[in-house]
C-alpha cells in the first residue's frame, strides 16, 4: 500500500473486518481510499489457517490503521465446521460442485458474530461505518454473505445500540466486494497497490506454510488470478 | 433446583444465556420447566464481577445442563463501559435517576454479541430456541433489552443461517422476563425452586466477595426481594 503511515488529520472512522485474506485486504484498501481512518478488527476464531493472522497484522500496519484489535473468539467450541477442525477440508472440487449448496467450510453464524463485534467497537468509537469483504458470487452457498442478510443486520443494529436508539447514528455496513468476481477483486486491489503475496486464502496450509492449492479457497484464488490475467504471487504446494 | 440430574430422554434443545445473575438463573429455570434440554452459554466478557462465572457454573450443574460452554470474549478490548472497567460504577443512585437514560454500565452491543454467539451454537445443535433473561422494565435504558430489538434479531437470524435459508428452521428468541418486575422474577424463580443465594448481581463486588449493596444492580436486587416480600439471601457489604 502507498498509504503506509498514519497521518495526523482525523478522518471519519470505519471498523474494518480484516482477516488477512485476499478479500478483506481489498475491502480495507477500499475503505482507506474512501477516506476513512481504519480500525482493523481481526477475529481469531481458532481457525485452522493461523498464518492468516500474521497477514492481518502486516496488512493493518500497511494501511496505517489507527488501531488493530485481534480478538480471540473460539468458535470451534461449538463444533460444526471444517474451518474449525471438525471435518476434513474438501479438496480438488470442480467449480460446479463448489457453487452448489452450503459447503462444510461454512462456520455457523460467523459473519453475524463478526459484525456484532464490529458493531460493539463501532458504537464505542461512534463510527458509523463497518466494512466487511463478503462476496455473494464466489461463496453463493454462505447465507451470511448475501445482501438480504446485511440489510437485516443494519436494521437490527439501529435497534440494538444507544446511538441508534437516540437517533444520532445509522450504521452502514459496506460490502464493496459483494457482487464482484474474484478477478474483479484482484484487479481492484492491484489498482489500489495491494501486494497479494501478503494475503492468505488457504483453508488447509501445509506444514511448510504453503497454500495447499487444492481447497475451495485456493482453487478460487488461482482462478481469480488466471481470469484477471495477472501473475499469481502465491506459493502453492500444488500449483 | 429440583431437576439436578440430566435424564436420558432427549428433549428439544435450547441454548440458554446463563450469566450467573438473578435474571438469567430464573430464565434458565423457565426454559427447563418448558421441557427443554439446556445448553448453557456463559460469556466471560472480562467483566469486573468475575464471581458471576462461578455462580453460572454451579447453576448449569443444578439445571442438569447437557453442556455448558464458557466462552471468553474480551469486550473490554473496545472500552466504553463501567462494567469492563472503563468508568467508575455509579453508587447509591436514587431509583428515578437509575431509570433515566442509558447508564454507564451499558456494554455496547453486548446482547447482540451474546445472541450472535448463542445463534452460532443453536445452528450447530439444530436448536430452534434461545433463552435470554433481558428485562425492559428494570433496565429501561438498555436499547438491547427491548422487544423491538429481539424481533429484529430473529428476522436477521433467519437470513443469517443455513437452516434458516433452507426454510427448515425459524429461530425463536425467548425473553420470558422482559415485562416482569424484579419482584415478579424473584417470585417466579422461587416457585421453580431457585436458591438465589447462588446467583450474583453486584457490578462491583468487595474484595471479601460480598455484594457491594450500592450499585444499581444491588439496589434493584434489594428492592426486588423487599417488594416480593421474601427474605433476601444475599450477603451485602452495605445491607
Amino acid at each position: 500500500m502507498s498509504t503506509s503511515e498514519p497521518d495526523a488529520t482525523p478522518r471519519e472512522p470505519a471498523v474494518v473486518l480484516l482477516s488477512g485474506g485476499l478479500d478483506s485486504a481489498t475491502c480495507a484498501a477500499i475503505a482507506r481510499r474512501a477516506g476513512h481512518d481504519i480500525y482493523a478488527l481481526t477475529i481469531d476464531y481458532n481457525q485452522r489457517h493461523r498464518v492468516e493472522l500474521d497477514c492481518a497484522r502486516a496488512l493493518a500496519k500497511s494501511y496505517g490503521a489507527r488501531r488493530q484489535v485481534e480478538l480471540p473468539v473460539d468458535l470451534s467450541c461449538f463444533g460444526g465446521s471444517a474451518l474449525t477442525g471438525h471435518f476434513e477440508v474438501p479438496k480438488d472440487r470442480p467449480a460446479d460442485e463448489m457453487s452448489c449448496g452450503i459447503p462444510v467450510t461454512y462456520v455457523p453464524a460467523r459473519n453475524t458474530v463478526f459484525l456484532s463485534l464490529a458493531l460493539a467497537w463501532a458504537e464505542v468509537l461512534g463510527a458509523r461505518h463497518i466494512y466487511i469483504g463478503v462476496n455473494a458470487l464466489d461463496y453463493s452457498g454462505y447465507p451470511d454473505c448475501r445482501p438480504e442478510f446485511i440489510e437485516a443486520f443494519e436494521t437490527m443494529a439501529a435497534k440494538a445500540t444507544r446511538l441508534g436508539v437516540e437517533g444520532k447514528w445509522r450504521l452502514k455496513v459496506h460490502t464493496p466486494l459483494i457482487t464482484m468476481t474474484k478477478a474483479e477483486i484482484i484487479r481492484t486491489g492491484l489498482a489500489l497497490g495491494i501486494d497479494y503475496a501478503h494475503t492468505w486464502s488457504c483453508y488447509d496450509p501445509t506444514l511448510e506454510g504453503l497454500h495447499c492449492g487444492r481447497c475451495d479457497s485456493c482453487l478460487l484464488r488461482k482462478k481469480g488470478f488466471r481470469e484477471a490475467g495477472v501473475p499469481d504471487p502465491t506459493r502453492y504446494a500444488l500449483p
